[in-house]
């Protein structure tokens, strides 16, 4: 018998290891059973290995096993053609008899697909999991707002602050901390800074991790870089936005259909852009230290009362070493 | 076949009930299991209800069916006259053929609890436990310094602030965090506060849950609190100690023999505590909001770059509701 647990969290596997390489689609994973329950194949979108969709790369490699057999998938198949056929027609094609997905298609355009699957007598079942929905967050933000996902990435002392008082804040957070923010880069289709902090600490803001997908450098403010600065450099492209308008950086970053975008910035840009509504996501790397004094993480945001409080939702902490790394989703105001 | 982490569960569901009620004693608790491995009967020191040891106590609910058994305790069992006599004879005398304990007896006064056993002919194992010597290490720590221990109980936002601009700070944190801060209260000897929050607030400063023991109240510094205030209501003892001197508080606490002191004061008391190395450990509730401005729950350190940093130690971490609880030891400078 299959494991519905056991599959999706083969699938969770999968569409981890592809997040950040498949703007601007979702990162799908799919697994085709036996009626016996085993593992017969599987399937990850990868844009950088090749434009199919993770059902096709699962039923490629199934062939004839995929006869009577049952397809688990992180997100309803889709319906509509786009830079490949439906995923629909080659589910039915192969004669899959049962299909179990996640996540519902929120997508107008490729939506319908479980749909045409019962059409063709196919048993279709929708199994909900927060474990995919989560992973696929970003993609499903993009399409159901139009506009990316926003991860403001804060790393603090246990007392809120990001430098003490001379400034010195390297480094905060612990070596296992740094290394997940590093996975982090590789998972986001951007990264945003402003010109201060590249002209500060000229950073690389590439994800140091052998073979890593890199993530879309993009610079806003008005202050010129100079063309020698490590963001410049090759291995990742660059966006130079000369402008403060936080809305056109959005307008420009969902035009180019970018599903998550990472905010490592200082205060300053950091609290502009949770005061425009523009951060869906704080995740939160909290070190076992103190300094009393120092430069907060967060500036001003006009609230003069505790009811008035911005208020997150908490959807994960975890220890990592000696770090408290926490993810709160941002209520809009 | 005894299974001794089930054993020390057990026992360890014990103690925390009688954490708070067992000063200037430690909270020991026991277990009597038969050759075969059940539970034979059991014991919690509790000084509300007698001066008795948890082993005798078990020993005299096991009756003869001690004989040939196996004790398991949370602590070296002592080898001493005080209240009561040595428990090492009445173990001896109970013809228990093994005793298992969890931490070892630091007071020079009490201890060699395990030889005698064993020249008694009783086999005599030392199995360490982490969670057993955490709930007895407020006693472990007054035994090896002299002093009480000091918890420092802080409810803030996630950047740091426990008050808004405005002062209003009832409640930053969630129902089952302030649920929580009253057990604490309740296994607490001692709640530490100082005058101006007292004067500010009117605290009770009682453990909110029916029968439950109550701590001392301390409160430090200078002004006068009105008789009427609800410090001084009954139910609770109050100590007030008319100075600003933290280290004659630190000793007036030591000479009552208080293993625990749980700290509910202002960052004001709170800050001259820590930098006076007195604070052992902060407890901290951390809510999912923001504000921005407001009163910082630490104030300034002296500390001027990220190398003087005041380390914290994590001991444990969990989500409370929406909050998150975590628990640090203060590294001593």
């Amino acid at each position: 018998m299959l494991n519905i647990d056991e599959a999706f969290a083969h699938c969770a596997a999968l569409s981890r290891a592809s997040l950040g390489t498949t703007a601007p689609n979702p990162n799908v994973s799919a697994a085709i059973y036996s009626p016996a329950g085993e593992l017969i194949s599987d399937g990850a979108h990868d844009r950088r290995v090749s434009p199919e969709h993770a059902e096709v790369i699962a039923l490629k490699s199934a062939g004839k096993a995929a006869n009577g057999a049952t397809l688990v998938v992180s997100l309803e198949p889709c319906n509509h053609v786009g830079a490949t056929g439906p995923c629909v027609d080659a589910i039915i094609g192969a004669n899959i008899a049962k299909v179990i997905y996640a996540v519902k298609d929120p997508n107008p355009i490729a939506a319908g697909g479980a749909e045409r699957l019962a059409a063709a007598g196919i048993t279709v079942e929708f199994v909900e999991s927060f474990m995919l929905s989560d992973i696929q967050g970003a993609w499903l933000h993009r399409i159901s707002t139009g506009r990316p996902y926003f991860i403001w990435k804060v790393a603090t002392t246990l007392d809120g602050f990001m430098a003490a008082d001379d400034g010195s804040s390297q480094w905060i957070s612990s070596p296992e901390s740094r290394d997940d923010v590093q996975i982090l880069r590789s998972h986001s289709d951007a990264i945003l800074t402003g010109t201060g902090t590249v002209l500060a600490d000229n950073p690389t803001l590439q994800a140091r991790i052998d073979g890593a997908a890199q993530p879309l450098r993009v610079v806003v403010g008005e202050r010129d870089i100079p063309a020698d600065f490590n963001i410049n450099n090759e291995g990742s492209q660059t966006l130079l936005l000369q402008s403060r308008d936080l809305n056109k950086m959005v307008q420009a970053l969902s035009d180019r259909d970018i599903n998550q975008v990472l905010v490592e910035a200082g205060p300053t840009l950091g609290t502009a852009l949770l005061k425009a509504g523009i951060i869906d996501e704080i995740l939160i790397y909290q070190a076992p230290t103190l300094l009393g004094s120092g430069k907060s993480w967060l500036q001003d945001l006009g609230i003069e009362t505790l009811a008035g409080a911005q208020r997150l939702n908490l959807i994960s902490s975890q220890q990592l070493a000696s770090d408290i790394k926490s993810r709160y989703r941002v209520e809009k105001r």
